[in-house]
């Protein structure tokens, strides 16, 4: 991955640390808070991802030589870049587990540390748990509807850039099978797929013979790409040829692959072509723009497609971009802190806090998660964030907390999941989220509540500012 | 940047590659076009960047150790992977200048070499150029309705993961002026930009004490965040009486940043209230979800914004997410060739093309480009690549060829420009480039034709293949 060192931030970053290093504010307690406002894709939750990438990324925070350099360039002073040069980040973080699903205002993870090291931290934080969640979240919406089907990733070359890194990893947490994308496959043990393009059946001759080639080389694992002339009138037919082929060899064609046309269409009539020749173990293999809408009307038209392969709308999030991730104060030497905003959805929440989901009798979410006090050990009702007077018994139900410890004094405390198991653990927990949260159209809104005495110390604030 | 070595591809390539390599067919002389066939965000043109980035890529794109044992343990062939282990990209590549406005279904950069080579790089160039022309595309935009006021990207926070790293890059070839983002002004030599948070405001007691302590650590560039409690009843009026303490030590408050509320009101008022406090020079910056729409409509509203920071809607080209730039074999072997599809407009341009664009009597784009044949020296016509009968006489207009060789046998062979210069070229270029062409809503099209011996050939060969 990148070499994300101290330099992989919003100068703004570097600016207020040196006002805080120059002014003696540097180590005072501060703690902040992670959480999102608006679901993407309108959607009702976001599946959370880039925590371990994250943690093992402030493990290593640090300036190199050729960045404080260039900062000595840009004017910063001599004291502060010397401070700069021995960085690290010795803080704490809790955190929701990776893979879990999260929901709007909802503290996410909260860090906490020298107030230096918690803003310098502030982009880096921001940059790699917004995109990942983001393309988790698209992930989960597609399998929810792909149901056992196969799902492959696709879209490092439409991807945004480096971005396709992180998102080929975030896929499979959301629930993809395996991705193309060899560099993330290598680097994160996951499956790596991948057959022929079109330029291959274009260099030969004919496409028969590029079909022969193609499968002589593979003899394992062959997937013969059917558009490049004629679906129905070239490909399916010659993919059936070498098919035959193959048998007689004792080998199995493994499938086809649609990338063009009507998919549902031709689904239907290749897999028709194929039984009838004996074929029906040659599975057929579908991509071109998908979306999750997409794949849900090609399942709903009972359209034969086995994998299906998504790129750009996965992983780009398309039509969505970014998750509204921000990152913001909640206490800074001891005193808790909000920030004002017209708009009463906006203002923060103070305060080292704790969230405690719900659960009702069959141990699936309930539908509310409560924000309290960390050092809260009791809560009974919840209350409504911004409207007076609405308030929710959670008396009698289960609790969990949410946020747990996963790096003390800068070193990671937990013992990660593997990839496999925290995809595990996200499609778990999504199968405990009720179905009318996850509908795509107009999705239940889950309820984030605040305790009484969050409620109280927030109101208080409001005034105190308000005056 | 991110260690791009030769994983970071699809796998397909890879196997593609192992089939050439296993049937003799891997030096065989291929010809790739790249093109895009749909401007992003409904507009007429897009700007062609990343591609130094991207050359630079190629000139050391290899295999690591480590990639080499992956691709074992994948069951690639150990011969495969002796040659991949002294793998280099040894083709040539004609192109676009960098910053150059370039328009759908033309060639924009050809690549020429072994089949192998050629195809193995094709992922990692989509992936680069795709990105960065998407992003300098949205960034031109928004220059075209900000005209000369400051616009600087902000967007590090919710780009997509890395990705953020080359958008900061490709928004100022499309027109930016500076960026937040620290890593990518240090490797680019771009201008740095950076002042406050609301964080900052909200660890000290007051407001006030805020301004004052940063404004004593920033003595010739303080911005100061005027909306963490309220804009005008107290972030306006402390940036004021702070303005008037440095006034007395000789300084100027370099300006004010709204970062929410309405933003033309608060603009409007805010600069009274400085105008009437004697302070004319304070800037006012702004920043807030601003996309190219939203800057046109604060500037038609005479909202009195000097600089414009623009975030998540210019570092991941949002609603658009991806340009769709493909990379189609034009040539194997020597022999022309083409992918066919149902739909005409997906039918590829077959052999080695050139590019020319034709200007008219003031030397602005005349609204065509001619797709010929490389070795055609003179075209009088151009033919409507898919609707029969049509043609334009180019005969007596200025043309000039658009691509150049730019890489000779895998080294780079032109004089890459300045970044500050291929920023200006992009800005004349698109000076030259008419405005009903630029406009938002429904641009005039811009022609892109193709030369009767380029369409006698792709015709032949549609007979060919439809038989």
């Amino acid at each position: 991955m990148l070499n994300i060192t101290g330099t992989y931030t919003d100068k703004y970053e570097l600016v207020m640390g040196q006002a805080f290093f120059m002014t003696g504010r540097m180590d005072q307690h501060a703690v902040f808070d992670y959480f999102y406002r608006k679901a993407p894709f309108n959607g009702g939750y976001a599946v959370f991802a880039g925590l371990l990438d994250l943690l093992k990324i402030l493990e290593g925070f640090h300036f190199e030589k050729d960045d404080l350099e260039y900062l000595k360039a840009q004017g910063f002073h001599d004291d502060y870049l010397n401070y700069l040069k021995k960085f690290r980040f010795t803080g704490n973080i809790y955190a929701s587990k990776e893979g879990e699903i999260v929901f709007p205002a909802c503290p996410i993870l909260r860090v906490e540390g020298a107030l230096i090291e918690t803003q310098l931290i502030e982009t880096v934080l921001l940059n790699i748990i917004n995109f990942q969640s983001l393309i988790a979240t698209k992930a989960s919406r597609m399998r929810l509807v792909a149901k056992d089907y196969v799902l492959i990733d696709f879209g490092l070359r439409r991807a945004q850039g480096m971005g396709g890194y992180h998102a080929s990893h975030a896929a499979v947490i959301g629930g993809f099978d395996a991705t193309s994308n060899t560099r993330t496959a290598k680097d994160y043990d996951l499956q790596a797929s991948g057959t022929m393009a079109h330029s291959f059946v274009q260099c030969y001759e004919s496409e028969l013979e590029a079909f022969r080639t193609f499968a002589s080389t593979r003899p394992d694992d062959c997937v013969l790409i059917v558009d490049t002339y004629d679906t129905l009138r070239s490909g399916v037919p010659n993919a059936i040829k070498v098919a035959k082929e193959l048998e007689k060899k004792g080998r199995r064609l493994k499938g086809i692959r649609l990338d063009s046309g009507d998919l549902a269409y031709l689904a239907k009539q290749s897999r028709a072509m194929l039984d009838k020749a004996g074929l029906p173990y040659v599975k057929i293999a579908a991509s071109n723009q998908l979306d999750e809408y997409l794949i849900r009307s090609l399942l709903e038209q009972k359209a034969p497609i086995d994998v299906f392969g998504v790129g750009t709308n996965l992983v780009t999030g398309r039509p969505d971009a970014a998750l509204d991730g921000v990152y913001k104060l909640a206490q800074a030497d001891g005193r808790s802190v909000i920030k004002i905003s017209e708009n009463v959805t906006k203002i923060t929440l103070p305060d080292k806090k704790q969230v405690w989901r719900t659960f009702d009798k069959q141990g699936l979410f309930l539908g509310a998660d409560v924000v309290g006090l960390e050092r809260e050990k009791k809560i009974s009702v919840m209350h409504h964030p911004f409207v007076p007077h609405q308030s929710f018994a959670i008396k009698g139900y289960d609790t969990e907390p949410i946020l747990d410890l996963v790096m003390d004094k800068g070193k990671i405390v937990y013992d990660p999941k593997k990839l496999s198991e925290t995809a595990r653990y996200c499609q778990d927990r999504l199968e405990m989220l009720p179905a009318e949260y996850k509908r795509f159209e107009n999705p239940h809104v889950y309820k984030v509540g605040i305790s009484s005495r969050l409620k109280a110390m927030r109101d208080r604030l409001i005034e105190h500012y308000r005056k």
